[in-house]
């Protein structure tokens, strides 16, 4: 029997968030959906991840008004999301009640799949988003963060999947947003998986590294059931492999592929074309990222890290902070270096460097991680180092969350007073209060036409974010 | 026990001539090479393909000195170089005492390792080739290169391996031009290969489709013994997969390679600041070009036929465009779609299309090709076929070498009075007298100190050419 491969479409969120700083306006992205919508696609991921916020902040776009338009030009295929757990698609923990009401919207306004992950795989930030999803009877992907580390080993991966099983997902979904899972890790990983868990598996990789893949062929292998691809004009470098090669290999295998290429070719050739708006934003390098493989430390982070130390005249010093990072990992119970904990890490084993001593000055960011509040660390962190961190501060044994006090009826209330006009309006504001009174704002003298929409040559710095 | 995988450097070779047009000047060379040296490859690939010709013709550097400064920085890693057969380096076929001279002043100025290939698999323009490099006592790739038609089946290049083996080829490597041999071919072609042949087999594979990592993946599977890679700050695109990323993967799955990766790493470093010298000429896309899966016809084709469309003002002819192509491939009995057979099919079938009936206008190029003078097509041609580009003329049936007149005495004569100042000057003239005599005379005006070496900036337009 032939197995069937399913792909997901991620290029209108996370392709062009990798390639184009998530800068591509609604109207560039609906074309392309349009006729993804009729290529056969498992799934197509078009919001979620950081496009909420830029669509806000930087292309003054209502980021609902984005999801409701797709929806209407793609109404076959399922649309997706990434959900960031507690985070939602900020960058701080929101009370349950925020949660609860962003997820039922997400619903809502058109969300059929909600992928849901948390950087410390700490399933207890994931719990609200995944059973209101559930409750909304849409399909959850629930996410396993992969990083490497002597924790981080399959039984520890098997075990997350066993509690997010508990808590109903549908889909068991490895997440490798730093490109590092290794062909041979995928391989095990998946098998593992489709052996203990008895969910269906999916593989999301980023080809930052030239593994994808790779990784993606022998999940495949493993019994992986679904693979995230780009289209490929958007596609390669620190995105994802391209669709048509991946259904070419796959076919070629022998797999069941339902994509229809013809469809494909017509929105590689209209992508290519939409990148060159877009080009003072596609800056990604043209070589693969090889050098995480060696010292696990993500190019972006080196960069920041020569950027700073020459900053402090102290260049030399590269190689004990390539050193420190590794420390302070392993003091910190091994965080992944990914958004938020690879700059709270980075950070920190800056400052441990140029102090002239470890935790001489620690960051607030660092304190509140020991504390807990950003979730119970993949391993435990020992006494000595809390103590030197935290002294005898508290160390919380809940869930974050719960030390939140709800904040919708409070948020509701500011966000009407500074312009909303729908509950819609209302999540954006109580997400990102400042940036949603400005869009209002901005909205209103669009409407009074006293105002225009930014040009995109206007659209100001490359932000970073989890991709 | 664990099998050891063979890795060859190209970027010095190829991953320049892919990524950068083959104009990086000897100097920004050698200190790479003097470092990967040390590294553990088993062979460098420094010379051959479009190297020779750029060093005369844009560079005005002695391609024989390259080599010579090359070795001597690199004494201790076997030197490889690409070998186009009876057209040695350059782009026609040269009478036998030409090939004899040349791979033995190739070899006495440092070749180890001579990859040797003809675009039609027609070994006859291999043999001499061979022969000498064998005579030398110097290592042999017999290269199968890699295409794909109804005619280029397993069985086909096994029985190509097999005549490459019988002329004492040392090592069949698979040169895989335009990046479109599958993973799962791969896979089947070197278990084949290793079954059949008994002799070490080599894969040479472009990253241009997003396919090469997967393909030396499962060559490595199937038991492949050495796979070319590039440091990976040139590695990728249009150039071969990272040495890092292979490296690591291979390791992780218990593979035994030798490679360095802290020397890689400080190569890589290197060469990313040397490729920010030479940014007029990378121009390489960012994304694959996976469109060649589809169609079987290579990106670069591509632009050419929209480009010549669009002057006829005919780009609603493309589609009839690329029919014809596969039409054209057919009847001239499945050429490769590689320099020069790219070109030759490509424009038979723009003049098909355009001059309003097939082969009412025919090239001279086609002409020759179809009367053998390129060697035997890999499928016979229909005699209806050959009836209509050539009429009554005949086809040879000899090896097309044996119709050249011995060249060697009358252009040593010709070269010495044209500046040549040494034996391989004079092959230098043979293979390119004008480009040789212009080369000798700015070597003569700069050695007076009246012309300067021209600026990089300066140097012109991209080359087209076999990688
Ligand atoms: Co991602
Ligand atoms: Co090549």
């Amino acid at each position: 029997m032939t197995k069937k491969i399913n792909f997901t479409d991620v290029t209108l969120r996370d392709g062009q968030q990798s390639l184009l700083a998530t800068r591509v306006r609604t109207e560039d992205l609906l074309p392309a959906a349009e006729k993804l919508d009729k290529a056969g696609f498992w799934s197509l991921e078009v919001w979620g991840g950081a496009t909420f916020d830029v669509c806000l902040r930087y292309l003054k776009e209502d980021p609902w008004e984005r999801l409701r338009k797709i929806k209407e030009v793609a109404p076959n295929t399922p649309l997706e999301m990434l959900l960031r757990g507690q985070n939602l698609v900020g960058y701080r923990h929101y009370p349950d009640d925020v949660v609860e009401e962003f997820v039922k919207k997400a619903a809502d306004n058109g969300i059929d799949v909600f992928r849901i992950f948390d950087a410390l795989n700490d399933v207890r930030n994931m719990e609200v988003a995944i059973s209101v999803a559930k409750e909304k009877g849409k399909t959850v992907k629930g996410v396993l963060s992969y990083t490497i580390s002597p924790v981080h080993t399959i039984e520890y991966y098997v075990n997350v999947a066993k509690q997010l099983k508990d808590l109903g997902v549908d889909i068991i979904s490895i997440k490798d947003q730093a490109g590092i899972l290794s062909p041979k890790v995928a391989y095990e990983l998946v098998k593992t998986l489709k052996d203990e868990i008895k969910l269906p598996v999916h593989l999301h990789a980023q080809t930052t590294a030239a593994m994808a893949e790779m990784s993606c062929l022998k999940a495949v292998e493993a019994g992986v059931d679904i693979i995230d691809t780009d289209v490929s004009t958007w596609s390669w470098l620190t995105a994802h492999p391209a669709a048509e090669t991946m259904a070419y290999v796959l076919k070629e295998f022998g797999y069941q592929v339902d994509i229809d290429l013809n469809i494909i070719e017509e929105v590689a050739e209209y992508l290519k074309e939409v990148r060159k708006k877009y080009k003072k934003y596609d800056t990604a390098e043209k070589w693969p990222d090889s050098e995480v493989l060696i010292h696990q430390i993500p190019g972006g982070m080196m960069s920041n890290f020569i950027a700073q130390l020459k900053e402090n005249d102290a260049l030399d010093k590269l190689d004990e902070v390539k050193k420190e990072v590794a420390r302070v990992r392993e003091d910190l119970g091994y965080p992944p270096l990914v958004t938020p904990t690879s700059q709270i890490v980075g950070t920190q084993a800056l400052l441990n460097v140029l102090q002239g001593g470890r935790y001489k000055v620690v960051t607030k960011e660092v304190k509140d991680y020991v504390k807990g509040l950003y979730g119970r660390p993949p391993a435990p962190i020992k006494p000595e180092i809390i103590g030197k961190i935290i002294g005898d501060e508290e160390i919380i044994q809940v869930r974050p969350a719960d030390l939140l006090e709800p904040e919708l009826d409070k948020c509701t209330k500011e966000a009407y007073e500074a312009g909303a006009k729908s509950p819609e309006d209302v999540l954006s504001y109580c997400l990102f209060p400042s940036v949603a009174k400005e869009f209002f704002e901005w909205r209103e003298a669009y409407e009074r036409g006293e105002a225009l929409p930014p040009q995109i040559e206007e659209l100001s710095e490359k932000q970073e974010c989890d991709t």
